[in-house]
């Protein structure tokens, strides 16, 4: 097969959904998208630097410092951000992270990130959880206006799982909070079918 | 399947060979012995923390802060470490690390390893390249010596690879420095039937 020269690298900076967690497969979504890029030509590394637990801040403080040793100067360089669902879950009776605050994170990771490597931002999932969703929704489309004023493209799941049985069922059969490969590979065909995904067919250019 | 309930998070650190670069299915050697490992029912959580290009000085800066992150005090956490052949590659008329402080490097993250974390060392592959061969074979045995000292268990792979026709014919028809699917497959045969490593088949406790 031929493969495009371009030395793109590709780093996927977030939490246990970007890392794939419960995948039997240590994929992930992010995982199978760069398997398909790679099917299609690209010549592509894969980075994943998801972490489980971890809300905006814990990303908002590693992020950088691990994106610089994996994506130098002489490299075509993308960047994939997402997270969400831990700032809206319930510690010590509040949010781990305010909504506002959870903004704020993701304007200075988004406004960092656009000036140094092509950004995307991808929306957090739903969760079989009403309370929690009630919550996501409301976040994610926010989330989504940011990325919007930073000029960044983004793909939101929240709209595309919430009412999704096979999803919802899933999860809630795995450990509540993260599916397994079909939920995964759901997730992957959602980026790739949208425009703002680099590498869905080969584009060579 | 039952799984066993303990949660197990593992971080693979190193360099290219560790990530798992060239290899098609995104996997490497590190996200196939985990996919088994969580095929043979270990509850395990896959972090591969290999970066292109780095060399010991490179992994000794960031693998600390790296791993911190990713294994909390509440859960069983694993550590393997690869690196080698970068720093015997020649640049400017001499290895790009000198084997002392290769060999330095290796001391210190395996000192302050094995005290965190259960800690795998895993020795640097072969190159279908006499001359740097030449380098490895003599760093790859003092590493393992200086792992042994540091009481670590190891697994060697140079001697392995080393006249390994099907690993140098597949090295050599991709990017001459790593395998495709078959060679990171090869590798984590070898390690699965190792001794030291810990989830070669289902061996709860």
């Amino acid at each position: 097969m031929m493969m495009n020269n371009k030395d793109i690298r590709i780093c996927f900076v977030g939490d246990s959904y970007v890392l794939g967690t419960g995948d039997p497969e240590c994929l992930g979504w992010a995982g199978r998208v760069c398997v398909n890029a790679r099917r299609t030509g690209h010549n592509l590394t894969y980075y994943n630097l998801g972490v489980r637990r971890e809300t905006s801040a814990d990303i908002a403080r590693r992020w950088r410092a691990e994106c610089e040793c994996r994506l130098p100067a002489t490299t075509e360089n993308y960047l994939v951000i997402s997270f969400g669902v831990n700032d809206v879950t319930i510690e010590n009776g509040a949010p781990r992270v305010a909504e506002e605050e959870t903004l704020g994170n993701l304007r200075a990771i988004l406004d960092a990130a656009r000036v140094r490597y092509r950004s995307l931002f991808v929306g957090p999932p739903a969760v079989p959880d009403a309370e929690r969703n009630a919550r996501l929704a409301h976040l994610s489309e926010r989330m989504l206006d940011v990325a919007a004023q930073a000029g960044v493209p983004s793909v939101a799941l929240f709209p595309y799982l919430v009412n999704d049985r096979q999803w919802l069922g899933e999860v809630q059969a795995s450990d509540g909070a993260h599916p397994r490969a079909a939920g995964y590979a759901k997730i992957a065909t959602r980026i790739e079918a949208c425009p703002e995904w680099w590498f869905g067919s080969r584009k060579f250019d």
